[in-house]
């Protein structure tokens, strides 16, 4: 794809959800208020929890919302849609409300990370680039966090562009990368666009166009002597990309008296490779060198190299995060939870399934993170509805009686713990109400979110489950939706 | 991503393209013509074949290639670029030859997809989104036509734009599902865009909003007479869902004379309810009601459905097509092979590596597809140097002898076979030369070309290798490099 005059992303929906919103407009429901819950079912990768991405890209497409004199002529030319609503959708544009955790939040599955509340047209339409836009930029987010934390304090680099599903998928994964934890990603344009540092030495093809390897390293310590970081496996890692890289260092940098310069690995295995490079460095006098490796990795091998006795400093990871290759769908859904009828009244509304697993949590609602007052850990999430809160459900103690929803006899009573609303308004009456962090700042804030979670939740496999449970109103109100069986 | 304005996708490259183009720049080397390949080392999903695809978006990409003032703002604010170099970007254009495998073709491993023959820079400068773009589609491509092949003449289409990896995954890949064979997509902006098919009909939310699901289908019926597909799992598929549909059909349907329509079942055990459906439909007079499913399908899910006997007539497949979820990395790479020196003449290079599968073929190259002339099946491809062809090669019966480079004491002798050159001049000096295909033709050329593969190769387990072999000139310039060991 690329992009000779602006992609104008409102036409970016599935068809459905123009021909529903033709429905609801010749129907008489043009105008109903729905409530729509954004939501997951299972974190990937059977992790303990998924890191909120995406929304800073959903704000700029809702104050982006309309459609174009060409969009309006493609939609005639399919001969299905009205007149009427052709006009209407001339003058479209988002009036209605959304709220949201913020990006950079450790989520959780069956909590509505945005609700929508809106006529029924408007939330429709938005439902297909919001869930793209999160779902893609937390499965990133979340992927990025895994190998970051694995690499327990080393600088990870996404370096994946090359491999990316499409422009947006290089251009805003490196965007959750960095939310996720990353220092830095190797896509210019991320840079450029988010200001997320890009940064990047040689390929082999610069060492493959000089006469010899001494030669290209030698040419690159002389252009970027403060930024040598040479790659030494073109040809032979240790016969020959090490020696020449310390050559290259020694006639370069040493009568400049730099000591800072590095060398990267992209094959071989890297525990043996960095050991033995460590050596030849440090045998060489340059101990400040540092070693950066890539090649397949992801946050089980960086893991296991660590383990091995690897030296490395920094990892440059490609395919594996910027695809989240071991499970790179996130399974986001939007699904209708509420209508409001002529008085104003929220009518809550269930989807069933055959798969138990599908069935939606309706109503509309608020979301609290419950943190133990002692340690400052999160205990667990709660959801209730939209007129209750935690204060109305205290007992007599000022307690909190929460209970697991799958199984409702196993209780937990709260007495010494804090209280956090996760969601906040983003836009009232379509109105954009929130400020938006800077990615530094989403980053600095999903750091310290991750140390409210307990390391039991956080392990890779088999993590504890957090809680995400229901106030008793809102349990009651699903049950008697779900016997009703409609 | 949004896109307020156009965004520029030369400056979605990775840092080192620039930091090299600078070196080059200063290295004297601004000018060497340089030689790349673009080819790739594994099959997606240990196939028998790729389809080739994306080459559309390269040369609109090449077209559009150019750094805007604010781009060289951009370079210049982060300190380490020449000026002189800062100058050359700005008139930066491409002035290279490219020559490429036409989309659509089925490509194997260790042939040059595309080939790229410019001064270094600019040759340099290409590689991120020439790989992203080729990897992306032709990973879609390849899913899609295993997933279409599994379906065995019935509809396939595209539906994951809501799982897509950003918007291009989302986009670009509803293109390339179509060049694959899907027959079209949910993606409205695609059709708007290439023309590939979009539709779709309701969502759940479209069932919730109404006071009953009945009062949902019929007003569906009402306004979509012609294309009334009713999706019928919202609360219960067969207790409610199908006979409120064919209540539905019965009361606006019937009356009008239409014979016509569709359900769709998103969840379920879709052997057992389409079967059951089928029955339903046909005892109540709608035999020529089509029946639909969607719900994580994938080429084996489809196969092992169809086997155990399910009754569906089209298959909406969406997160494990648009992410190609079960391998969702197409490993193309983009290796320099050759350089000219001041003479002109082509100086092959390597690329070793400690990975056997990571060393590169030297040298500017031909592709040419060898068929059987009996049957007219592939019987493998044959790569040669740049000034020599099958003619060139062949013995004075006019045989041609391969050998598979892999293991050169296994010798075929081919007499009866018409030979096809892969690769078609693209660029030359810069120029645009191909004419570009419409999408249609790529899909119809792609099932065309298919029907040219032996079954043997496009099975989806363990499939029979094909040739991919190199003339005797080829070998011996590969063979002469590796062991230099330079």
């Amino acid at each position: 794809m690329n992009h000779k005059k602006p992609l104008n992303m409102t036409m970016l929906c599935d068809f459905y959800e123009l021909t529903m919103g033709n429905g609801y407009f010749k129907a008489g429901y043009k105008d109903r208020i729905t409530h729509f819950d954004l939501f997951f079912r299972n974190v990937p990768d059977d992790g303990g929890y998924a890191i909120a991405a995406g929304l800073e890209q959903v704000v700029d497409y809702i104050q982006n919302l309309h459609f174009e004199p060409e969009d309006i002529e493609y939609l005639r030319g399919r001969g299905i849609f009205d007149e009427d609503f052709l006009r209407y959708l001339k003058e479209f544009k988002f009036t209605g409300d959304i709220y949201a955790i913020p990006e950079g939040t450790p989520v959780f599955p069956r909590e509505p990370i945005l609700t929508v509340r809106a006529p029924a047209i408007q939330a429709q339409l938005l439902e297909t680039f919001l869930l793209l836009t999160i779902n893609h930029q937390s499965l990133i987010a979340t992927k990025a966090n895994r190998i970051v934390r694995a690499a327990r304090g080393r600088a990870v680099m996404e370096f994946g562009s090359r491999r990316a599903q499409g422009s947006g998928g290089a251009i805003d994964g490196a965007r959750a990368a960095y939310i996720g934890g990353c220092t830095g990603t190797a896509c210019t344009i991320s840079d450029q666009l988010y200001g997320v540092p890009a940064g990047g030495t040689m390929a082999h093809a610069w060492v493959q166009t000089f006469q010899s390897q001494y030669e290209a390293f030698k040419t690159y310590c002389e252009i970027y002597p403060d930024n040598a970081v040479l790659l030494v496996d073109t040809y032979n890692t240790l016969k020959s990309g090490i020696p020449d890289a310390i050559r290259a260092f020694n006639d370069v940098l040493k009568p400049r008296g730099i000591t800072k310069c590095g060398i990267r690995l992209d094959s071989g295995d890297m525990a043996y490779l960095t050991q033995t490079a460590r050596k030849m460095l440090d045998d060489a006098g340059w101990p400040e060198c540092k070693i950066t490796v890539s090649n397949s990795l992801d946050e089980f091998i960086i893991q296991d190299l660590l383990i091995q006795g690897a030296q490395i400093d920094a990892f440059g990871v490609g395919e594996r995060l910027i695809t989240a290759r071991s499970e790179p769908v996130f399974g986001g859904v939007y699904k209708l939870v509420a209508y409001e009828d002529e008085q104003g009244q929220v009518i809550p509304k269930i989807k069933l399934s055959e798969n138990v697993a599908k069935i939606t949590t309706p109503h509309f609602k608020r979301v609290f993170r419950l943190y133990d007052k002692v340690h400052g850990k999160a205990i667990g999430d709660w959801l209730c509805l939209h007129d209750e809160d935690v204060e109305s459900n205290r007992g007599r103690d000022g307690s909190l009686t929460i209970f697991d929803p799958d199984a409702t006899w196993k209780k937990k009573n709260l007495t010494d713990f804090t209280v956090r609303e996760l969601q906040v308004p983003i836009f009232q009456k379509g109105q954009l109400v929130y400020s938006l962090p800077t990615l530094q700042e989403i980053q600095h804030y999903c750091q310290q979110q991750m140390d409210t979670l307990w390391e039991e939740v956080k392990r890779f496999d088999n993590p504890h489950n957090y809680y995400v449970d229901l106030s008793e109103r809102l349990w009651e109100t699903k049950y008697k939706l779900l016997t009703q069986n409609k």
